[in-house]
């Protein structure tokens, strides 16, 4: 009940990278930071894009800094200027965030997985850890996700966001603006 | 039965990439839509060539679209004419896939996995959804298979097919078609 | 019994490459041939040195045909004459191994996953299958290996050969042949 | 209680790459040394650098030599001098990382899964192996993790020496060391 409220009073959607966004693999293919690689999941995408298409505010706070995720932020519904990447000490960066964007921190949703998450995911409207997050991350957490990291846990937190808010429904000639 | 009179039927072979030929995963190598990487199965290559060689119209119909793709699509056995990527509202251009090649929409199978494939997998003669598709695709399918995507899913539908009408035989001498 | 008496006679040591050396997976990176890129194993790799090392003749006969498949097979103790890479017919070139080594079928064990590997497997002195080898291939196989392809198939397999004729014990001083 | 006493004397962490940092796997994508690309995980990598933050020693003793890996290991917390790749003979290079850091072998733990490290898990303060090691390797260790390589096994063990000596707890204001 407590937490049908926290999910309906949901306005923005924040997530970390590394272990939510993606699987929390990092394939160095080469010497230089932006050749640090990730693996993430088209149907988190798929998520994160209709979430986007809704209305809701979409942002992201990791510690990683590549070109490659700042296009595939951007490309999944992350707007540039709520695009955080490179980011020490994730709580003041996430109350800007919210300044920036006239939100209540109670009005925001957190998806994180490691140490450097849990002020936010206690902080936050609604914190989300992946199945396989740390013990200290699922603990500080509202809600522990039976999808692992870059596997689903962006679709299933998501999902029950839109489906508090009566917002998971999708109409065919809407798929232009999700994909 | 029923099942069987519906494998029977299939004429064409048609599916989506993201989680169906690939596994779902994306693997952002740098900034441009060109660099989001997949991962496909050698097993599932070795289906679709063989479905090919034994006369089935092969299709792919996907919101991805990379040189990449294209180019793997085509060595398994998809004909340019019936590549469908980058594609946005997948019901209209599977109707476009059966009148270009003289089919009714009951004599093609379609593999998808996602909530833009529930339409397709309706529509045609036989709907195929890996055991990893999420919960409305799977509900939309005819035939749930054991396998996930990219990693099983369209070999053991194609077998299943081609099983049905007697077609899953190979003769040494015609491996060089099949590779 | 039988399997010891089979495993005291091998003198070479054969594999297939997807789904056996690496996990199956492709990973096409760009629209040509020697962009398809597959995912190996280190320990693997330290057993087929260790047979190398330890005397026996390594081959490889693969369908797939690549700069780095060619590198890494190499690397990993195939000379250039016993490495068949884009093959078609794999009969003939198993064949081809046994006569420009002087080895007759028995003495040559082989690893494969897949309907082109059936007659190499019936044929050979030892034919292996990895756990997740496809079922005609597993029936067409002497033994199934608890190891997946890619992840100690080969390891499991080679260590069978190699403990059954008493070589498997490594001297620290010779790591350097190994590696 | 011995294994308490063990861990609370380390000074130094040094660990293995392919198996232990990385899950294992070895992508080739091109024919050269450099193109053996490895896949790293961002847990490990969080406890690595937080040892190194805590003052520990760390070390790397591996037989892989790549320019990502030594920018990895770099960026993780480990310094040049006690970076050691293209490693044969893992036994005299541990004794010499001992020699040049003024530390007795019993104060170093040491992370190893394959016959390679076999010498120096059994010469070092504590020996950890990850739970997918081979047999040998985990019989020679102190401890198995529960965790994969590549896959939290260094988490694990870190947390472990950094627990036994009070030390893994976290400043949100020392993040930035961290990282």
């Amino acid at each position: 009940m407590q937490d049908k409220t926290r999910l309906e009073k949901i306005k923005a959607i924040v997530f970390d990278i590394d272990g939510v966004l993606s699987d929390g693999r990092i394939i160095p293919v080469g010497p230089g930071e932006n050749d640090l690689v990730r693996i993430v999941d088209a149907k988190d995408a798929f998520a994160t894009r209709a979430a986007a298409t809704k209305g809701f505010v979409m942002g992201v706070i990791s510690g990683g800094n590549t070109e490659a995720l700042d296009s595939r932020c951007r490309h999944i519904g992350v707007s540039r200027e709520n695009l955080f990447l490179g980011v020490r000490g994730k709580l003041s960066v996430f109350r800007k965030f919210c300044e920036q964007n006239g939100l209540d921190e109670s009005e925001v949703a957190y998806f994180g997985d490691d140490i450097p998450d849990i002020q936010v995911l206690k902080a936050c409207g609604c914190g989300f850890a992946p199945a396989d997050a740390v013990e200290e991350a699922r603990q500080a957490a509202d809600c522990v996700t039976v999808h692992k990291g870059g596997r689903g846990c962006l679709r299933e937190g998501i999902e029950m966001i839109l489906k508090a808010q009566g917002k998971w429904h999708f109409d065919e000639d809407k798929f232009d603006q999700i994909y």
